[in-house]
């Protein structure tokens, strides 16, 4: 059986004493039962993986003592996911898939046709958290808040490539193929069900560092888009290779 | 805006008089609201996509007349995916997803680490429908009976490669890598949560014809893990190229 996982924010390192916050009493003590002397596997998004111990267990609080380096840490490629937030269901999905897969960071972003006008960037941020608990890995992506597609632009990086998934392109021959994809620092960019408008395009065109990314025949939901070019990024220009 | 899209059993092509059953009389005329004349996509799997119109509108039943194809028959290239049923949603999931990646065949297969033992087969197809009318496709990937892993591996067809997603590979240098992939046809299988059996690997090794797919550093859950292995799959030896 593997250990729990949990993310602190407290520094981590040999003796280190960490105090847990009441949600993480409740889950270590209350939902998963661990008692005093019980392991668990600690990250902080900064010092790799400890194995710790419980050292106190309370029904509110509970303090555990960091034991032995179980990882070193571990950062994605400096890759941002850029999207236009979907239904509730599917926006968590995409923050799940997105730290799963190793982005550095994800930026809700708000388009001419997104219907979203705003987020809760909390609980998406929660999302991230539970979801690199889940999948083993020592890095927690940063979700930033909902920002307006013209500003982003405006202050783009220099250097950063930007690749658009554009789902106009699906069954045509257009477009950067898989394969050549920009290194990192790199942001990709997934549109809301709508499209993006013309407006946009253009303003796409006329950017520097900017390529299209096509993904395949058929039309993809914009989760599904996510998915494919988070995949395709990081097994071309990622740490999959 | 787009058309309302429909799968029906019904052939198609010009002049042809499709009848409705009563949950797609009540979708059309009751959700969607659709009058006499009014224009929907259709398509059967087989003849490609095709306008047609309302000619009779009923509360349980209705009639719509073929008029002009919008689009040919593109079937996805032979690939099946095999994976183990995980819970409801996220087995729904897979099987939305791996529509509207293009999979040819859906096989929920039981691995000695699936808990599952029985699947809704005509849920998980009415999904697969219902992903393939969302996403513009013309054709409808089978989704098959739960069987027993050995018993698929025993009589696996002889000339279909077979790529083993494998969960204990994340964070190793082994396996096959990305961007060599075997054509088609050819199956992928993803694990369950618990991953693989011994006596599963060593199955595998004793086979010809079977590679081992590393997808990445991070491990994935086996819904991420499907996308992930149909999307390299389809840009590396599919119809994404």
């Amino acid at each position: 059986m593997s250990l729990v996982r949990l993310h602190v924010e407290h520094p981590l390192g040999e003796g280190q004493i960490v105090p847990l916050d009441p949600a993480q009493a409740h889950y270590l003590f209350g939902v998963m039962r661990l008692g005093m002397g019980a392991e668990v596997e600690l990250f902080n998004g900064r010092d790799g993986a400890w194995r710790a111990q419980v050292a106190e267990a309370g029904k509110k609080r509970g303090l555990l003592a960091c034991r032995t380096q179980a990882g070193l840490q571990q950062d994605p490629p400096d890759l941002w996911l850029l999207f236009a937030p979907l239904k509730k269901a599917r926006t968590d999905f995409v923050v799940e898939k997105a730290t799963e897969l190793g982005a550095r960071r994800i930026c809700p972003v708000q388009t001419e046709f997104t219907n979203a006008e705003r987020i809760r960037r909390d609980r998406l941020q929660a999302t991230a958290v539970e979801a690199a608990e889940q999948c083993g890995g020592t890095f927690v992506p940063e979700v930033t808040e909902l920002v307006r597609l013209d500003r982003l632009l405006a202050d783009w990086p220099e250097g950063r490539a930007l690749l658009v998934a554009d789902e106009a392109l699906a069954g045509t021959g257009k477009a950067a193929p898989a394969g050549r994809l920009p290194r990192a620092p790199a942001a990709m960019l997934i549109g809301p069900e709508g499209g993006f408008s013309e407006a946009e395009r253009a303003r796409f065109d006329a950017r520097p560092n900017v390529a299209r990314l096509r993904l395949g025949q058929r039309i993809l939901r914009a989760e599904t888009a996510a998915v494919a070019a988070l995949t395709l990024w990081q097994a071309d220009a990622g740490d999959w290779g």
